[in-house]
């Protein structure tokens, strides 16, 4: 079994040998250790006790040199067995100019160095509640060395009025350094106590977290006297090793807490945790390789699907099942047992044909007699068709190459049944599709789908921040994405925006095509109350359709069809992160707009304090579809 | 005397001939019409009581076209005189999915067929509070119209909680938009009563109004049973008219108010206002042409000024006259009535020589006997300084041809004189050239200038936004800008940052140029309580310098010097216009950096609500020095 993560060992005192400390931390089972970069003694750069002349602390702050003593890493023999940790006395926020000016100094020297002897990450210690000048300080060493900056951010403060007081802290850090300085990083320290709220951990699903602390007291030892994890701590550093996969760092104690809490015991403890991950699941083991990289949706209207695509999605064990089972229960809604009725099914959009397998199965397996109709526009697809026609399916399957908009049939069908959804529902334009298709069903006939709903849910993303940045341009923050989350955070749970209903009677004359698509427009408005002060980077879509009756097919997380994996969720940006205060209203209003040509989603974002105050307003994004676009 | 706005008349009700409207208006003195676009009956297009049939009104939906007798102005001949109005009846925002639907096309319909007929703007009604979809359709339809559109905005909205309800849904809206949507403007109404707090009123002044609308409600009748404005309305208005130029709009009443109340006697008050606006001060003169334009800082260190440069300042008034007051003061203390000793004098970087001639004045004026120093770097302006030496000062002035920071001299002097100052006081390089300059003084001379401050305030501007905008690059953001401030609002009085005093002798060894330039560097953070809801753009920066004790030039607003007009001042974008709720705290960190190079500043904002939450927290502004730098 591979190990997704490197264990190292923080010793409780500084080491007076690397070597030796490398050697006997590899016998206990580390990959690295962590080590300071300088030594106490070189504080006195500060000079706050004149322990420099004048003169001498004038010569320091114009060339900063370190004296080989103060070095703890003074080779670069062993960088890539060691992560190195900076000062703990430099402060950057102090309210002292020459206190600040100096541990400005003396932090670029440090860092300095330890790019210099090539180290791959430097620990930064815990923040001060003041940030502005560490930030600005962090910001300038992050764009001239190459080590990884990682901010040590404990779990929970002792004494903070909040749970998330310290994330508070690392993310005014993060938004002063601009959310997209990829080279900072969090060393999250775990705490004996955890916070109260399961989002207040979760949170941190969404943030860089390169690397975990675990000091040896948050261990409790097991029956055997083994050190091991209580079952909360357990399940949060699973989870965050299983969606993060940071370096996991064992700090022991500086006295032995109990005679088998040896530094092996803890390595040996976080092996055996890695030995015993969730085994991924059939969506996760699909999804595998996509874990929140941006795909653009499909187009499958304006564009002929590969072969490859229809491939891979005829094998999702969940949705055809489910087609079978709404086709299966339409028949035996539709005709009575021992009739010799023929239903007439249409399926538009066949494809390469799973959907007319599903027709034929139903029939089958309901006793009714059937006769279908399959139509495609994709004219490779209609080859694949004509040899199962030709090789399998027989008289009872008739093949029809056109576009379901515009053909026109001789009979009307009993059953129309299409696979037309998109991640967000009607995103690969089902309801203009069967606008034009609802002509070929009969007055009593049913739609599979009946009908379907789009939900969309606040979502943070520090990862997804940065895939949407990457590509620089103001439109890239306009364009929604097929994502397959891991590294995010919901910051409440979906709300419906719409449901698009079929056949849609109300809107359309009989057997005509719709005059216009203003009846497919759609104005909607989602509010949410956010317990904790949060930050958002974009919108999490999804949708949830009922086939017939009770039998859905759902991406929604509340109802998702256990095992479907032919839809990631649905990825809409914002244009600039937004900060949420707690206890504030967030309110996504939602457009779907329609004109000749195209379909196209506009949306917003409002935030409310608790007072109910308007605090932030974000411009239109998309308008007009400027950026993004679906071609009728 | 030209008058700088057009007067427009909005009749109480819609006219039924547009020709013989505007022939009577101007009669009454009026250079425009306001005048709806369509007739009510075009209100039948909603459908709410089935004025239409299913079939017809399904026709109109897809090709929407006007009936003639639903137009009001349905010829393009009177377009150079008349602005339009929006139908009243539109419903952007209806919970109703037919009227918001319908809405948005009347309304399309209308815009277009302005656009057609040559119109230069349109008036569009009084915002509900909702206006997410009426922010996307005015979005939309400002991208393909050519008229401006003015959103009415009554001053005062009656019954609202808040004087300024009706500037926060202006705000939303804008924000909506984008912020640089330039095609949409503000028709401001003014009320009867006015809002409580003067800086409500200044808020205006850093928005887009275009038009003001006055009804004639809001006048009253004076001593003779003329209309006239309140003296607060006139203040206003003034105020408005001599910052803004909007186009000034009567609406007269529907009913006679009194009999002298007439159409002309309206417009003719407004022309006896414009006569009697304020004339423009010195300043004003000089900066005309300049006002909210954005100007580079000089870098007079880097560059050698032009003649026509330094031409433009020696004629300041003020400033020449506070140099010879300070340094006649410092001749006085420094040497006793009738003493033979001989003051040296040093001006260094002595341009031209209007410092020169201070100090010949100041010494004449004091009857103590001097011998002057001019040092000098520009090889242009030594030349007119050896044409004074030979022409005027003759064996009293001693010329330099050398850079202040690097010359070495035989004798040292009494008093330093120096004019370097930017905008903001040191970014001109002016600390680190006096750095080097110190030298040449005895150990008890005196430095003119002795200090200076640097403040700054958070500053409204749509207009300064938008003239940042219109680089499109994220460094524009990032650049400081000297600025003639007219269109902005201060949110609150400035607060000092920082202070340079000289001669240096705590940081600086006698004699010797400076070890490195880390004493120059600074970082403080003002705070400022904003009481009402406002929009910030950035930040305001003013120097305020004591020469001599208390010989001051300023420009900080708070201690201007009146009538110096050689420093506008400088203007700190922010990356994005910053929402501020009510009884906030806005947090400016400031940072003068430096490194062997340069000389920049960064900056930051940071927003605590009232319970002292951090409600934002902008990024880090030119870090490193990447957008914006001085060099040494």
């Amino acid at each position: 079994m591979s190990i997704p993560c490197s264990i190292g060992l923080l010793p409780n005192k500084p080491p007076t040998d690397v070597g030796s400390l490398i050697e006997k931390a590899d016998l206990d089972g580390h990959d690295f250790v962590v080590v300071p970069i300088a030594n106490p003694s070189f504080r006195r750069v500060l000079n706050e006790n004149n322990e420099m002349s004048p003169e001498e602390h004038a010569v320091w702050k114009d060339r900063p040199v370190f004296d080989r003593k103060d070095l703890i890493l003074n080779s670069a023999e062993w960088s890539g067995k060691v992560l190195g940790l900076f000062s703990d006395w430099i402060q950057l926020d102090s309210p002292n100019h020459n206190i600040r000016t100096c541990s400005e100094l003396a932090l670029k020297q440090e860092a300095e160095w330890a790019s210099h002897i090539n180290l791959t990450g430097i620990i930064f210690p815990v923040l001060d509640k003041q940030v502005h000048n560490t930030a600005r300080v962090i910001n300038s060493i992050s764009t001239t060395i190459s080590p990884q900056i990682c901010i040590r951010v404990p779990l929970l403060q002792k004494g903070a009025v909040e749970d998330n007081m310290t994330w508070k802290t690392w993310n005014r850090l993060r938004t002063l350094l601009g959310h997209s300085n990829t080279k900072v990083g969090v060393a999250l320290e775990l705490t004996s106590e955890l916070p109260s709220d399961e989002r207040l951990l979760d949170m941190w699903l969404a943030e860089p977290v390169r690397t975990l602390i675990i000091p040896a007291h948050v261990f409790v030892s097991n029956a055997k006297g083994h050190p091991v994890l209580t079952k909360p701590h357990q399940n949060f550093v699973k989870k965050l090793i299983h969606k993060l996969e940071p370096d996991i760092i064992i700090h022991p104690p500086s006295v032995e807490l109990y005679p088998s809490a040896t530094d092996a015991s803890f390595s040996q403890y976080i092996q055996y945790l890695y030995r015993h991950l969730p085994e991924p699941d059939e969506i996760e083991k699909f999804a595998s390789g996509y874990f929140d990289s941006l795909q653009m949706p499909l187009q499958p209207l304006a564009d002929n699907l590969e072969n490859q695509t229809y491939e891979i999605f005829e094998k999702d064990p969940i949705k055809y099942q489910q087609y079978e089972r709404a086709v299966y229960q339409a028949l035996l809604d539709r005709v009575e047992y021992q009739s010799d009725v023929v239903t007439t099914i249409m399926v538009v959009g066949a494809g390469r044909g799973p959907l007319v397998n599903c027709c034929l199965r139903a029939a089958e397996h309901s006793l009714r007699k059937v006769h279908i109709i399959a139509l495609e526009k994709n004219p490779n697809a209609y080859v694949t068709l004509q040899n199962a026609k030709a090789n399998v399916w027989g008289d009872k399957v008739t093949l029809v190459f056109a576009d379901m908009r515009k053909w026109k049939p001789k009979e009307k069908c009993d059953i129309l049944v299409s696979e037309l959804l998109g991640s967000f529902g009607d995103n690969e334009l089902s309801p203009e599709c069967l606008d034009g298709a609802q002509k070929f069903l009969k007055d009593d006939g049913i739609s599979i789908p009946t009908s379907y709903t789009a939900s969309i849910a606040p979502l943070a993303s520090s990862r997804l921040y940065n895939n949407v940045n990457a590509y620089k341009s103001l439109s890239s923050f306009e364009t929604p994405y097929v994502v397959m989350f891991r590294q995010v955070c919901s910051l409440a749970d979906p709300e419906d925006l719409w449901t698009f209903e079929h056949p849609n009677k109300k809107d359309i004359p009989t057997d005509e095509n719709p005059v216009n698509n203003l009846h497919n427009e759609r104005y909607s408005r989602a509010d949410f109350i956010i317990q904790h002060d949060m930050i958002m980077h974009g919108i999490a879509g999804y949708f949830d359709c009922s086939l017939y009756k009770d039998i859905t097919i759902s991406i929604n997380p509340e109802t998702h069809s256990p095992g479907m994996f032919s839809w990631f969720p649905i990825f809409f940006p914002v244009h600039q992160p937004i900060q949420i205060t707690k206890e504030s209203m967030v309110s996504i209003h939602f457009w779907r707009l329609t004109d000749q040509q195209k379909v196209w989603y506009e949306w917003s974002v409002a935030v409310n304090n608790k007072e109910g105050e308007e605090t932030y307003v974000s411009s239109l994004h998309n308008p007009g579809g400027r950026s993004y676009y679906v071609g009728l």
